[in-house]
Parts: structure tokens; C-alpha cells; sequence
């Protein structure tokens, strides 16, 4: 399964990248490959500055041996070897009304001495952060997380639905981060479900990521912005920041566990704002994305 | 001591932000009063989009009532009241020749179920964090920080010197976040010193902060720059949004224990660049400050 799923993502990070260049028309990605002193390694492809995509990474790793002490604590296990390999793309674009999309698909496993796998799963999602709201857009992506989701289980879109709005969530802002799509995780066999079944589901969510948002992009990189507009998508950044860095798991895991830096920051924006106190005015667009934001809305 | 403090920090407060204000010659802070439901409040002065200072908070507050179970348990003490108050500053100059500075100074104390004290502390400390590093202006500063502590203890200096290169860390960059200064924290009645002997250290370095600071702004403020060292700079900025969203234990503790967002964001720069495995020139002055930052230097 590690060297199928592998080989998966490998292929879907060469169609993600070569879709994205294709859109942007002007910025290449630049590819690092790195590797991992304790085993592994990763392809880290990041564009910057381009027409479309002023900042972004579609990045794979497969890392393994020891596991950490830290996720020893985390997994309740104790010195066992690892294997976990997945995808992570997050995509900054220059003009406002395209909005910032997130996805990950991974796939983890833990052996025991004999190198029997103990315990494997898998996680994942995929979730759109607007700066301008069109509505059109987000039944758009939710529609095509539930269209692959049903093709699996008719519980899998309103329960992955839900557990994205809560887990993309800036407590200290009372808002969500963005108006979500699907979060799943600890994808284990069960009765029903065997890892065959839970690798079709995965890899379906992940084909369905170019179909999700290309559209969005197409519809909205050519609308014209101001810069006010321009300056409002830099100070919604500011938000994206504060979740990755206080609230999101993965993010904290990395820095805290001698990740490779820059590929898990490849997730930050490129430029920021933070204004104090800033409100926008009653009945501007900008101030119902902040209402939308405030409490999870049923897309479809 | 709690009242005289908090009379103490008020004064503080005016005497630096009116200076500040003359310095700038332009943007003048804007006052917000706020209270907390659970007892207590605040006076937050930011100063945003001046001629020397792009954006700048100096922060007092003073809270009461019970402790929070969050404090309870991080202080392993049982359902007791509370008092803590402070002034808290943080300064984004504009131009990249002029440093950032933070300072806190702070009282806290905790209350038998009779009202009397079962235990105080006072903690603070004020540091730098230039773009461009001139020798002259780290050494006047901690000069300065020496000057102040010697008075009282002639270990003080080094001590907190190396707690706050020690605090003021970006682990996950293997970097401070700046060339330090003076950290300390619960400075308690001992043998030697009295509560009255850490108020006139406290105060003493209080009343350093605008003869430490000053003299470096007003000979840097005026120096041109370009368009590539201010990049510089907004991307060394990020390295700060870094420490203070994934580090500093006083705006996670805010942020996760209600406090007013936007009097602990107010921390944050006005505008900030990320960009991907950024590494400057060989021999550069930029390069010049991330090898002082990788090991805390003795400045005096």
C-alpha cells in the first residue's frame, strides 16, 4: 500500500503542477529534493510571482524510520518504526477574488520488530479560503467533495464537511479560516471499509482536486480589483497566518519535530498585512465574507 | 504595591508615548479603553502609518477576579483570585535602518480566600530586533539594559541578557529574533531583596526604555534605503510573526485565555513578506545579521 499510495501522489503532484503552469501562463515551479537525515526525503515544488499564483507549493514527502519520541507521546506507542508519505499544496493567488485553496493526502504506518505493520491509516482534505465571496464558487467546490464522497458513502460529505469547519477554526477570531470542504483523518480498516476501500476514497478526493478548483480560477483571475480590494486580501493573509502558525497541527508538528522549514512554510502567504482593529463597513462584500465565516453554512 | 505599580506603569505610559509622538512629528496614538467581563481593563495606544513609526502599541492593563483554570493549572495553584497588570509595547519603525523594540514590564499577585497575598512576582524585560545591525546601536542598548541592572545587582545583567537570548528564540530557524536585551520573570521576595527592591529594579528599567531606544531612532530614522532593503526588512518581519504566534508564551496564553485579540496582536508588523528558502548574498550586510542572530554575542 506505501509504494501504491507513493507512487499516487507522485503522479498527482506532475498533474497538479503541470495543470497550475499551464493556468498561470508566466511562473515555473522550482523543484528542491530533499532528504531526511533518519530516512526519506521529499520533492518540494514551489512557484512564486507568476499571473496567476503569486506564491504556492504542491510538495511530496516519504519519510520513515524511528518514530519520533514526540509522536511516540502523540500516538500513545512506544519505540516503534514509521512510514508516512503524503501530498500538501496550498495556493496563493495575486488577485483577490481567486480564492487561497489547501489540500492534503497522506498515508501513515507503524511496524513492530518483526517490521509487521501494527496500525495504518489514512487523512486528508481539501478546503477553500475566499477573500471575496461568490457563492457560485463555493457550491462549486463542495459540490465536487460530495460528488466524490458519494461515490464511497453518503456519510462521508456531511461528516468530513463538518469536521473541516471545526478543525480550520481561528478560536481567538471566532471565524473560520475559510468556508472549508472536507477534513478526514485515522482512515483505519474496519467491518466495512478495508484499506482498499479507503485508498479508492483518498485517491478520489485527490482527482478531484484540479476539477474543484481550476474552474474557480478561469472564472475569477482576469476580474479587475482595486487596491483597497488588494489590500483587504493582504489582511485576510494575516488571518491564514494566525491559524497556520497558532492553531494548525501539522504546521506545529513540523517546526517542533526538525521538519524541513521552508517546506512547511512554503504555506505561508507572500504578503501580509495586519492592521489593528480593522473593520469593514456595514453592508460591504467584505464584511459578509466575515458573517459567512462566522458560522458554518450548508454549500450544498 | 499593586496600586502603586499600576500608578507607576500609567505615568510610564504617557511620558513614552508622548515622546514617541514627538519623534514621529506626524501619526499620533490612537486610545482605546476597554474592560474585561471578568473584572479589570485596559488602555491600548497604537500609532499606525506615521513618518518614523509604521505601526506601534504601548499597552497597559490591569486584571482581576478569579484565575483562570488555564493559570490554575500552568501555575499549580488551586480556585484562587488574581491581580496582574503591565505595560506591554511593541514598535514597527518604517524605515529597515531603525530596529523594532518590544518591552513588558509586569506585576502579578494571587489571593488566599481571606484577600491576602499568597504570592507575587514581577516580570519584564525590553529587546531589539534590528534589519540592518550597527554595533554602535547594540551596544548603546545594552549599555543601557546594563546600566540600569548594575544599580540594583551587579548579576542582573548577565543573567537576564542570557534569558532573553534564551527566550527570544526562533528554535525551528535555529536564529534569535533579535539581538536581545533583558528578560526576567518571577522576581519574588527573597532573603536579600524585598518586593520594594524588585519595584526600584523594575522601575529603574522602565524608566531606560526611552534612553536605551531613542538615541538609536533619531540617528537612524533619517538614513535612505532601498527598495530591497525594505523587502528585507518585511521579510525579516515575518521571522517575527513566527516567534510570537509559534513561541511567545505571554500571546498564545492571550489568545487562548480570551484576552483582548487586538491589544496582543497589536505585536504584529503592518506588512510582512514570506518568501520560498530565501537566503541572502554571500557577504551581504543582510547575511552579516543572521550569523550575529545564530549565536548570542556579549555586546559589552
Amino acid at each position: 500500500m506505501k509504494d501504491k499510495f507513493y507512487q499516487y501522489i507522485q503522479n498527482l503532484q506532475d498533474q497538479i503542477t503541470s495543470k497550475l503552469e499551464s493556468i498561470d501562463g508566466h511562473a515555473k515551479f522550482q523543484e528542491d529534493l530533499w532528504k531526511r537525515p533518519e530516512g526519506g526525503g521529499g520533492r518540494t515544488r514551489v512557484i512564486e510571482n507568476g499571473n496567476v499564483f503569486e506564491k504556492g507549493g504542491v510538495n511530496i514527502s516519504g519519510v520513515h524510520g524511528k518514530l519520533p519520541k514526540s509522536m511516540q507521546t502523540y500516538f500513545k506507542v512506544g519505540d516503534v518504526d514509521f512510514f508516512a508519505c503524503g501530498l500538501s499544496l496550498v495556493l496563493h493567488p495575486k488577485n483577490p477574488m481567486v480564492p487561497t485553496v489547501h489540500a492534503n493526502w497522506r498515508y501513515f504506518e507503524m511496524y513492530d520488530d518483526a517490521g509487521e505493520i501494527i496500525d495504518s491509516w489514512f487523512g486528508g482534505g481539501q478546503d477553500l479560503t475566499p477573500y471575496y465571496l461568490f457563492d457560485e464558487d463555493a457550491i462549486h467546490f463542495h459540490q465536487t467533495c460530495k460528488t466524490a464522497c458519494d461515490k464511497h458513502d453518503p456519510e462521508f460529505y456531511p461528516n468530513y464537511k463538518k469536521r473541516c469547519d471545526e478543525y480550520f477554526y481561528n478560536a481567538h477570531r471566532n471565524e473560520g479560516r475559510g468556508i472549508g470542504g472536507l477534513f478526514f483523518d485515522y482512515c483505519k480498516a474496519t467491518q466495512s471499509k478495508s484499506m482498499e476501500n479507503w485508498y479508492n476514497f483518498v485517491t478520489e478526493v485527490g482527482d478531484s482536486f484540479l476539477e474543484a478548483y481550476v474552474p474557480i480560477v478561469e472564472r475569477r483571475k482576469d476580474l479587475p480589483y482595486t487596491t483597497a480590494q488588494r489590500n483587504w486580501q493582504e489582511i485576510r493573509r494575516g488571518r491564514y497566518v494566525e491559524f497556520n502558525l497558532v492553531h494548525d497541527k501539522g504546521t506545529l508538528f513540523g517546526l517542533k519535530t526538525n521538519g524541513r522549514i521552508e517546506s512547511i512554510l512554503m504555506s505561508l502567504p507572500p504578503h501580509v498585512q495586519w492592521v489593528y482593529d480593522h473593520h469593514p463597513e456595514q453592508g460591504s462584500d467584505e464584511e459578509k465574507l466575515i458573517q459567512t465565516l462566522q458560522e458554518p453554512k450548508k454549500w450544498i
